[in-house]
């Protein structure tokens, strides 16, 4: 119908047809900016439908605040967590209970300690720090497939730990790269991983890709880390995805004493007064308990207990709600996505079956002045580039979309202004090519 | 009425008499050892009837989870704490709620985090940290009044600090030495203080040690840091003590930078299920909390919450209640001492007002033998030596008494067994002398 501004990609079309198109969207955004609207599509979080499905938390317990076992939780003592709550970890991530420790509210803070531990004290034994006490200034490397979350990134760059940037395919990590760099460089001690429905892209890995990175221990250097940060594994949305166990496969490749597995109830009950846990091989468990030692008593017993109660055999069904409660807003960000945008060719999305988030790809250059553009026009976005480590995305093209939190009527608001600011952005870089 | 075995003073007895004793010492640990015991003197824990005083805390949100500002405690947010939450540290601490950070549920993991930031970070801008990455291998010193808090001295030893004994009096410590140290040895860091019912004398300090605390940064190192753990401050238990407001003296003499304050509810409400706080000047505070910001996105507010509206306008009174619980203990273990010990001259002991501990000095030497032999008669004792850095103690003089968890009965026996094991020691240690 817009015969001025043309049909089908942007890139087919004639410079009076793209300046037509431009003068339009700018009229457009212009409206939108003086309807003044504040939405935001920037974090992770839950929506208030979704955290209101634990309000049965506080008051649990009903008074009974010893396990099993006869252990009284509103006591000190027990670093590694009490049986129910080690089972739930258990059941999280698919692996033994007596390789479950159970920590606070933070699974973040159990992977902050478990890169620090590795790097100032060892993980395996007396010697085994990456980089020793005082004149050992050692060059440390991890591989971070990117996009990846902003807040491993971080904690590297809090360690001085150096990033190497390798692509999140749809399988998951390059493992081709990544075998390649380990392989050549023993500084390289880790690499960051979100194995289903990947923060930002949604990706699942593939049995492939997770079976080379149960392996890739035995060609890296010895003391090689898999954070193996599992937060969405039972976050399906549109529907669950399958994905290899890793930590059987590591028993089989005999690199268990090279993975750490996380997972927490944040995004199951209450993001923030959650259960964080971690998974490992049980003396690598041993000796970061042995140093976790000097820093706490133990964590809060009464909230394991509560979690492990209230999510006893109802874990399924609990997150099903969770995801009728978000499907329409993953549906909406697609729909919009692929009404918007498909024609013009410009941008592509990834469309993941659950998890968190949907990632963004607009042309090189763009994702800043998108985000930018948006945030003039009342939507904020994640900042271009937190994707990616020291928070620089090479290409500027990677814009994360986190649709939880708010409405879904400000969901499909934002996307429009999204969508608007992509488009004109996009014409305006033809058009700066063509004149 | 013993003849045999004299009276008064064990010094001023005869090898006669002092054998006569042994013997019948001796014959009476037999028979305890026979009766196979198991009591437990070890750690400050609360008994079960102290917590459950707020077993009404798990339920007592009753289905609200928003705080007074509206803010949706359920979901992520706020490094620094809720507002109620820093009012209620505000409380115990005794300084504004804007000086105030609310931590999880220990508080030893703020002062771990606030050494180990001091020590790699800095708390006071870029360039203050203590010891630098890399090449930096500065020694760094503490002063660690003895007795003192065993996990106090496990964080300095376990980031590599160097620990100097300095003796804590029954005004606090000794500041005629700690100013003489620090002003020669700008190595020297910080201090560790248990300013009120202090571990494990239970000594409070006088005015003019907290006077001259507020003023030792002025002489010492810019960069010192005095580490003020008032873990006890709302825990009169025979009755209050008045402890002087270091905060606003560190404010008069201008080191307020050189201030951290703790405190935490472990032993007010559920211990290790509780809410930790620290108190500090507002630049530090930001510092500590952009070193922080890389391990969590924040602690549980709704726990947060549940404790700040459950002891608003009622701590006094709850405070009251443990009181009562515990007084019949602490009287215990005194009268225990009293007679069983006093006569014979040989030891000392603190007579606490507060906190949850008595300090028993045995004759040089003896700790361990003592702790040893109770051990083998049923009563676990903590380590000799715990108090002290590195577990070491120089006199072997020190036993901490931790009479708060066991029963009225259990403790009464335990103190029967201590005292039967210092004064069988402690004759056999005068016989070998005279033999």
């Amino acid at each position: 119908m817009p015969t001025e501004e043309g049909q089908g990609p942007l890139a087919k079309r004639t410079v009076e047809q793209l300046k037509k198109l431009e003068e339009n969207l700018s009229a457009r955004l212009h409206q939108v900016q003086a309807a003044g609207l504040k939405l935001d599509l920037t974090r992770g979080k839950p929506c208030a439908e979704q955290v209101a499905l634990s309000d049965a938390l506080d008051g649990f317990l009903a008074g009974k605040y010893t396990t099993e076992s006869g252990q009284d939780v509103r006591n000190y003592g027990g670093l590694s967590g009490i049986p129910e709550a080690r089972r739930l970890g258990s059941e999280l991530m698919d692996l033994p209970a007596d390789n479950v420790m159970v920590g606070g509210n933070s699974s973040l803070s159990l992977m902050f300690q478990s890169v620090q531990f590795a790097l100032q004290k060892g993980l395996w034994g007396a010697g085994s720090a990456w980089r020793g006490e005082g004149q050992d200034t050692s060059k440390i490397r991890f591989l971070c497939p990117v996009p990846g979350y902003d807040r491993h990134f971080s904690i590297c760059e809090s360690l001085g730990i150096e990033m190497i940037n390798i692509p999140l395919t749809d399988q998951g990590p390059d493992m081709q790269m990544a075998e390649a760099l380990v392989k050549s460089d023993p500084s390289i001690k880790g690499i960051w991983c979100v194995p289903k429905f990947s923060n930002p892209t949604g990706c699942t890995y593939s049995d492939l890709t997770v079976e080379r990175l149960a392996n890739l221990a035995n060609i890296a250097s010895p003391d090689f880390l898999v954070m193996w940060d599992n937060a969405y594994a039972v976050h399906g949305v549109i529907e669950d995805e399958p994905l290899l166990n890793i930590f059987d496969l590591a028993v089989h490749a005999g690199t268990l004493q090279n993975l750490l597995v996380f997972a927490s109830t944040s995004k199951i009950t209450f993001a923030g007064s959650g259960v964080g846990f971690m998974g490992a091989e049980t003396s690598v468990l041993k000796n970061f308990l042995s140093h976790l030692q000097y820093q706490t008593i133990g964590y809060d017993k009464v909230n394991q207990l509560r979690h492990a109660l209230f999510l006893k055999n109802r874990l399924a069904e609990h997150m099903q709600s969770h995801a009728e409660i978000i499907r329409p807003k993953f549906v909406a960000v697609q729909s919009a996505l692929d009404s918007g945008l498909a024609e013009d060719d410009v941008a592509k999305w990834t469309q993941p079956r659950g998890g968190y988030f949907i990632s963004l790809d607009v042309p090189k250059g763009l994702a800043t002045r998108i985000v930018s553009m948006a945030a003039k026009a009342g939507v904020i976005l994640t900042p271009a580039g937190a994707t990616f480590p020291y928070g620089k995305d090479p290409n500027d093209t990677n814009i994360r979309i986190a649709p939880t939190f708010p409405k879904l009527e400000e969901v499909e608001s934002a996307m429009d202004i999204l969508i608007l600011c992509t488009r004109l952005a996009s014409v305006q870089q033809l058009l700066l090519g063509k004149l």
